[in-house]
C-alpha cells in the first residue's frame, strides 16, 4: 500500500521537525518531495509539518497528482505566480510562526523571495532532515534497487557480448546505455565510464574517441535507474589484451582490498572503519598513495547519497543501509583498476546485491 | 581561436561587473563557467573582475585544465577544503571589497558559508549577468547548434524508419536518443517526449507503455546535445493511422501560426510581439484557450534559456539570438498538435535552422 508507506515516512519527518522546534519545513528538493509523497513529478514543493501538510504544484500536474498522492492536500497555484508566492500563501494560511527550510537546496534568490513574502513567519534554515531519513531503506526501496542491479547486469553482459576492439569509448557508453533500457532501465543512473588503458587512471574519465583495443583493458563504470528512479553502482575491469604481471598485481591489490572491505560490513561498525579496513590493506601492498578516494557511498534515489564510507564519515552502518564498495589503485600513465560492488547491510552482517563476475579470469573478454 | 572566444566572453563580463560597482563576480553556475573558458568540466568556480580573474578547482581536474584553458590563473583546492573555504581565500588574496555573487545559482547554506568565510569583503547578490551575455550566439556557438540540429534531424529520419505499431512510447523515446547518438550527439537535450493520441495533451507527457498504433498520430518532441553541449529542440507529428478531418483542421491551425511566429522574426521586434502574432492566429481559428503556454524559448548550452517568447516577455530581438517556434493546441481526451523548429536572429530577418518536413502528408508513416 504505497499510500501508507509515504505517509509512513512524513510521520517519521514530522517528529524530527517537532525535534528542531520548528511547526514546519518547506521541503523543495525534487527528489525529497517524490521520496515523502510518490509524486513523480517535478517543479513542486511539499509543506510538511503536525498542523498541515500541503503540496505545492502547478496545473500541469493536478491529474498526475491525484492520481499518485491521493488524500494529500494540494495548492496549485495559477499562471504567473512563484512557487515562492504560492509557498508564502500557503504558510500564511496555515498561521506557521517557525518554518524551517531546506538550506541545502533553496537558492539564495529564493529563499530571499520567500523571506519577503512571509514576514508573519520565522525561516529557519533545515538541511539534512530528508536525507537522513534516506539513509535507511524499506523494503520497497530495496526491492526497487535490485531491479535498478538486475537491469545494470544484464544490459552490461548483453553489452560485453557485443564488444568490438574499433569500438569508441564514446560508443561503447552509448551502447551500454542502450542494453540497459533493453532490460527495463529508464536510462543509466550516471554518464557510464569507459576508460581504456590510461584513460582508467582518472576516476571520473570522461569517454573519449579512443577505442576499445588501444590497451589490454577498459574500466567500465556504470549503473541503471529504474522506473521509480532508483539506482545501481558498479565497476568492472573488460581484459581485451594479454595480463601483463603488473594488471595481475594490481588487480589482485584491489580485489583483496574489496573483499576485506564488504567482509567488515556489519551493523554498528563506523563508516570510517569500513573505509579503514580496505585502504589498510592497500597501503600494506604498498599502493596508498595511489588510493585517492574514499571507499563508497550509498545509493538510492540519488546516485551519491549517504552514508559515505571516507576515512572522515561520522555515520554509523545500520540494517537497510546500501552502500557501495569501490577501492582502487591509481597509476599515472598506466592506468586504474577499480571494482564495486552494491552491497545492503542486514541485521547480522551484509548482502552482495550485485554478483558480476570479478575475478580477473572471470574479466578476460574471449 | 578558442581562447580569444572565451577571453572575449570575458572582457564584456567584466564590462558588466564594473557597471555594477562590483570588484568580481564569483560565478558558481557550471554552465556559466564553462561558457567563460572553455572548461568542460564541473564542480568549478570562476572569480572575475578586473584586477583577477581566477578558475577555483580541484585535483581531478588539474591536467584538463591546463589542456582547456591555457594562461587562465589555477586555484586547485586542497582535499577537505570546500569550494566556499577556496573561494574566500582567493578572494581575501586579491584584497575585494565588493564581490557579486550568482543569487540564482548559490544556495542558501553555500551563501551563509561563504559570508562568514570573507569578513572583509561585501557580498553582493547579482543574477543573470552571464546569462545576458549568452543571449546573443557568436559564430561558434551557432555551429554548434547547428551540429545539434544535425544530430536531432538524422536521429530522426532513422529513428521513424524504423518505428513500429507495437513499439510503446518509452522504447520508442529510448530508439531516438539511441539514433541521435549514431550521428554524434552526445546524448538527448532533454528526455524525448514521445505521446501517442491523448497523451499528447499534455504538454510535458512522459513516455508510457502505450504502444504507437494505439491511436493515428504520435507527438515526438526531441533535440540531441553536441560534445561541447549545445542543444537543439524540435517537435513533429507523425501520423500513423487515418487523417481524420479534426486533426486536419487542427494540424493546419498549429502550422499556420508556426508560419506566422516564424515569418515575423527580426531584429528590433519584442519577443511577446513574435508570441503574439501566433497566439492571435490561433485564437482567430477558435482555440486560444487550448495553447496555453509560450511560444517559445532560446536555446544554446542550456535547453531552457533566454530569451523567452511569451505573452510577457520584455526581452528585444537581436541578431544571433536562437529560440524556438513551438505554437500547439491541445485538446482534453483527444490529444495535441505542436511543431517546433529552432529559429536563428539575423542581421535582416531570420534563418530556419531544422528542416525536417512539416507539412501534413510529410508526416504521414508509409
Amino acid at each position: 500500500m504505497p499510500a501508507d508507506r509515504h505517509a509512513a515516512r512524513r510521520q517519521k519527518l514530522i517528529r524530527a521537525i517537532r525535534r528542531e522546534s520548528a511547526d514546519a519545513l518547506l521541503v523543495t528538493n525534487f527528489t525529497n518531495v517524490s521520496y515523502l509523497t510518490g509524486f513523480s513529478g517535478d517543479d513542486s514543493h511539499l509543506l510538511i509539518g503536525p498542523s498541515a501538510t500541503v503540496l505545492i504544484s502547478d496545473s500541469r500536474y493536478t491529474t498526475q497528482l491525484q492520481q499518485e498522492c491521493p488524500g494529500l492536500d494540494l495548492h496549485i497555484r495559477g499562471p504567473g505566480k512563484s512557487m515562492t508566492d504560492a509557498a508564502a500563501k500557503v504558510v500564511a494560511r496555515a498561521k506557521l510562526a517557525t518554518v524551517g527550510f531546506e538550506s541545502g537546496s533553496l537558492t539564495y534568490d529564493q529563499w530571499h523571495a520567500l523571506a519577503a513574502q512571509t514576514k508573519s513567519a520565522d525561516l529557519k534554515p533545515l538541511s539534512g532532515l530528508v536525507e537522513k531519513l534516506r539513509l535507511v531503506k524499506d523494503s520497497h526501496e530495496i526491492a526497487e534497487i535490485r531491479k535498478a542491479v538486475y537491469q545494470a547486469e544484464h544490459g552490461f553482459q548483453a553489452f560485453r557480448a557485443c564488444l568490438l576492439g574499433d569500438m569508441t569509448e564514446r560508443r561503447a557508453a552509448h551502447e551500454l546505455e542502450h542494453s540497459m533500457r533493453r532490460f527495463g532501465a529508464v536510462g543509466a543512473s550516471f554518464a557510464p565510464i569507459v576508460a581504456v588503458g590510461s584513460q582508467s587512471a582518472l576516476p571520473h574519465a570522461r569517454p573519449t574517441d579512443r577505442e576499445i583495443g588501444e590497451s589490454s583493458f577498459v574500466l567500465v563504470d556504470w549503473g541503471a535507474t529504474a522506473v521509480q528512479g532508483y539506482k545501481s553502482d558498479l565497476t568492472r575491469i573488460i581484459v581485451t589484451g594479454k595480463i601483463s604481471p603488473k594488471l595481475a598485481r594490481i588487480y589482485r591489490v584491489v580485489l583483496n582490498a574489496q573483499r576485506i572491505g564488504i567482509d567488515s560490513i556489519r551493523p554498528g561498525l563506523r563508516c570510517c572503519d569500513v573505509d579503514q579496513a580496505a585502504r589498510k590493506s592497500i597501503a600494506n601492498a604498498g599502493y596508498g598513495k595511489n588510493f585517492g578516494h574514499g571507499l563508497g557511498h550509498g545509493i538510492g534515489l540519488d546516485i551519491h547519497e549517504g552514508p559515505r564510507l571516507g576515512p572522515s564519515s561520522t555515520e554509523t552502518l545500520k540494517p537497510g543501509m546500501v552502500v557501495t564498495v569501490e577501492p582502487g589503485v591509481y597509476l599515472p600513465g598506466w592506468g586504474g583498476i577499480r571494482i564495486e560492488d552494491d552491497v545492503l547491510v542486514t541485521r547480522d552482517g551484509c548482502e552482495v546485491l550485485t554478483s558480476t563476475p570479478k575475478e580477473l579470469q572471470e574479466a578476460v573478454l574471449e
